[in-house]
């Protein structure tokens, strides 16, 4: 089968060498979209129309990230029935709705186990869980940037900005941090991950925190009480309400998040029968996501078509993630109408908050001081 | 589709329960094999030839564990052109080759999901990566009676036998409770993931150690040196050659594995371009297992057949499998030809050993001092 691959960055290019190394060659790359000053192989092509007009092409991989010209793209080539295969998260947050209108329409299938969780099976795991239990839960650690920066400040002590320089010198992390340490990256997983696990198209405005006011500081004290704190993403549903959040969260050392090392994933959901599941593995890289592309493409020279239940009618309800969370902040908590209770020292405990009352909390106390932090704090 | 199932014991009712909610109706209990003397439902039989003989019948749930009569009722099944799901991980690491012969000679199809990790997806995960991966290792916790039992013993400072009796009481173990704790439940599991994770038939004996002599002291002791022990079933393969153990191991406390609670399983295996996944869940269970079986069957209902490459022409090489060990033991290292190191008191280590040297050296101590205790001791 004839595929083309949009983009030939080190996810393409990841791609092009799994493709290449495939026991009975059930798929050629024929075509590769690449910038005009970079056509370095007779593969390639700058014009969009190459790949869309030729017939011959049955199934794209978009790896180009960002929304634009990736969601035009995406849709020229579901309009020319071409299946389509992405690792771009922000683009199918954005417009996972029309592309699935858009795929139906004209006999195509569109393909997303990438977006989340890199080489994690999640999303395949999730369509699968959902064919016989309600997903009543689901979370974890969905950005493997974050995970480096804290689990290496823990284990090499050392403060949260030097860590993010170091990750930004070994390309761990981006120039512009803001998508995974301010939690974009982790939301638009999350809004990724409910619509599938939930059944419906969810509200794109719900809390996110990131952890770039994390201190080491922070880790010690969190350390005293058995915990560590990892940035998740989270969703919960009962009946057909549901609640999202991305914040960072106080986890104890007995579990298993805690220990996920350095730019790892590790993401769980609950079934109803299957109870909970976790998934781990490599969350991005050229290998990892390339892998779970082809894995895609083979599913659909398998005839295997991800199927997503996405008609389901849900109402957005935050009080039902709600619980304890502890609060660094030299603001006074006490003019913000909350109760709370010392938690160590510099620290405060407020009880019962959703995450909705907890993130719009802690961006009126970030204006009083910029430096604040807040973190889920689960009972045991 | 018409499905029976063989068996009404814990995972038979659960099978039937979830098939009962599938939404749409895809799969229809019409026979259920039970016992003469507890035929309490329309649907029960006590005659094979009942689900044999019926054509309306074509997939066969097995879930009565053992040996006989299951081999011969899963064969019956198969040369009658019916497709079966088994969760018996002892009969399919006994008779593996001879039911997918017969399944393919017959049009049938041969799932096996449950036999090993119960609701975890790891089956299909091994079957799913081997599409695209050579897979060099595998290995974890994929005992939920021995974990639970370390688990206990940990979390409530109680010996052994203690939180095996308790166990039993509980209905985690069995009366007898040597399948569990002796290694040959996990024996069979890391037989058939070797198979299929390395694409060939392997060798039935192979290196099996339990937890049998595990003392709250090792687990103390293993505590100070930032260990825990839990009971792993492992497989490594370089080229077409492959070495297998069953052995307790003293896994980093930093280590998911070291986490794991109660009788929970996780097993991981690496593949060339995905690199390591870990996969996590209920490894036994009424609704989990029940959850996995018919997951299979909702796979055959949708077409996705497994496809097992069984052809691979694998030497078996014990060195490939090679580390150090801690021992403890009263009898005399030192008259057995090994070089060996004080590790902690009562502790002795041995550097470069293959498990199958490990586990023969463990079978001459045992005779000496039926207490001993061997581990293997990963470097870190």
């Amino acid at each position: 089968m004839n595929v083309a691959i949009l983009g030939f960055g080190t996810v393409g290019k990841g791609i092009d060498e799994i493709v290449a190394q495939l026991e009975g060659a059930p798929l050629t790359v024929s075509r590769i979209l690449e910038l005009p000053d970079r056509l370095s192989d007779a593969r390639m092509t700058s014009n969009m129309q190459d790949i869309v007009e030729d017939s011959s092409i049955e199934l794209v991989f978009e790896c180009m990230g960002g929304l634009e010209p990736a969601h035009s793209f995406i849709m020229q080539c579901l309009e020319a029935g071409k299946t389509v295969v992405t690792s771009n998260k922000a683009v199918v947050a954005e417009y996972f709705d029309e592309f699935l209108t858009c795929a139906a329409a004209h006999n195509a299938h569109f393909y997303i186990e990438a977006s989340v969780g890199g080489g994690v099976p999640w999303i395949a795991s999730l369509l699968k869980m959902k064919r016989i239990d309600a997903i009543t839960s689901f979370y974890g650690i969905m950005n493997g940037t974050t995970n480096y920066i804290v689990d290496t400040m823990q284990k090499s002590h050392t403060d949260f900005n030097e860590v993010l320089k170091e990750a930004q010198e070994l390309g761990y992390a981006e120039a512009d941090p803001s998508a995974d340490i301010d939690g974009f990256d982790v939301r638009n997983k999350t809004l990724i991950s409910a619509s599938i696990a939930f059944g419906g198209s969810c509200v794109r405005d719900f809390p996110v925190s990131g952890i770039r006011n994390l201190t080491m500081h922070d880790l010690d004290v969190m350390r005293t009480h058995a915990r560590s704190i990892k940035l998740f993403g989270r969703g919960v549903s009962r009946d057909s309400q549901y609640a999202l959040a991305v914040e960072p969260v106080a986890v104890s050392l007995d579990s298993l998040e805690a220990q996920v090392p350095q730019n790892f994933n590790l993401i769980s959901a609950t079934g109803a029968t299957v109870g909970p599941l976790k998934f781990y593995g490599q969350g991005a890289g050229k290998l990892p996501t390339g892998n779970a592309m082809v894995q895609d493409a083979l599913d659909f020279v398998e005839g295997i078509y991800p199927v997503y239940q996405m008609e389901g009618e849900l109402t957005y309800n935050p009080e039902l993630l709600s619980g304890s969370y502890v609060v660094r902040t030299q603001a006074d908590l006490g003019s913000y109408g909350v109760s709370f209770t010392p938690f160590d020292e510099g620290y405060l405990q407020v009880q019962n908050l959703s995450a909705a009352a907890a993130h719009e909390l802690l961006n009126k106390l970030l204006k009083v001081d910029p430096s604040s932090f807040m973190m889920a704090y689960p009972q045991e």
